[in-house]
């Protein structure tokens, strides 16, 4: 029966994954605030545009939106849109007892194939790299589901 | 003591639940793809309106948004609002060891009222279809929580 | 061997945690409906300014984005960026072993520093208010992320 402890290798492996993607996640969050910062606009509530300690400099047109903002917020979407569902899944996964090298491969492989996602997406890659990436991660989620589905069902 | 594997019938539910529902979200993804790629439009970055493989046709306004595509982006919105914290939720209800038949018949319940709500979000029918379907999950989920909630502070 | 079971004081405070912040993400649900109801507005699909049960008296602008809903929408949306990731890593936390009085801090801190970052957005306290109790929750989901991944690695 496959453990949900940390002496488990693959459950430690996701457990590695899970804390690589949740920092990911929460780089997004501090990446939107530098970029906001630094070009003093790109901001959403209409109390950020008024003087304060973080806007000593307001300015008109600080609350409309600017790509070089909008596209940390959108990466930062599609980390929800994935990132989340997978870290949900991937336990269940272990649970099923996969073989380990394999349910290692994955793990990692998704975390690879989603910083390279980033890095494609921050970039502004043409639209294949980023589709390609994206594509990989989102094979791997679904099979991991389509496994514990199976394995669920049988039990 | 309700144990974490697929051997304990109330946890299997919850994981052909969880399997259903990250596969409904990967769906969504797909969908949206689906449905740029058919009407070669409603894309969200500068780079998708150019030339290229996945882009043959470039045209203008193909970064306007396009209520085809966007009601799916809702879609999958909606479901990151409330599949994510009922995953998030559903397997801590599962540690309370809450009676199987009614656990099971809360799990199944929710994907069935989330998959009526997305035929009735889909297809645009009326607003009160949608609310009460999106209602019955919503106090599934609520019910969970204050189920966990009772049960961890009582422990 | 910290275990997943409601009778390990830590992991009875991260569900306590977990079902506070689940019911807090409905209630942003709730919310909003309530808002969009009560002003008549704000609402996103077409279908929903169309006169039915919930609409009685439709009128032109009910699709209009209104700052009384939006700002619900955003801070649901800040949620879904902080919370979830949050209930991720915090039970893989807890296998970490770590010192009980400091996970239960981190625990109760974080909802507590959400609870006030609600009350400071909703309001549209000054930005230095938000922004700091933000950075609070930040913190220490980075740290428990921080701290399962050296747990894990090496584990």
């Amino acid at each position: 029966m496959p453990s949900l402890s940390l002496s488990n290798p693959v459950f430690a492996a996701y457990a590695v994954c899970a804390a690589l993607l949740v920092l990911k996640m929460a780089a997004m969050s501090w990446l939107t605030v530098y970029r906001m910062l630094r070009i003093n606009g790109g901001m959403r509530n209409p109390e950020d545009a008024q003087a304060g300690l973080a806007n000593p400099r307001p300015r008109p047109g600080q609350l409309d939106p600017v790509d070089y903002v909008e596209r940390i917020r959108r990466i930062h979407q599609n980390d929800q849109e994935n990132l989340l569902p997978f870290l949900a899944i991937g336990w269940l996964f272990v649970l099923t007892g996969p073989d380990p090298a394999i349910a290692k491969a994955l793990f990692y492989g998704y975390v690879v194939s989603r910083l390279l996602h980033f890095v494609a997406y921050l970039t502004a890659r043409p639209h294949e790299w980023r589709a390609t990436l994206w594509t990989v991660g989102s094979l791997i989620m679904i099979g991991m589901a389509g496994a514990t589905l199976w394995a669920a069902l049988r039990a």
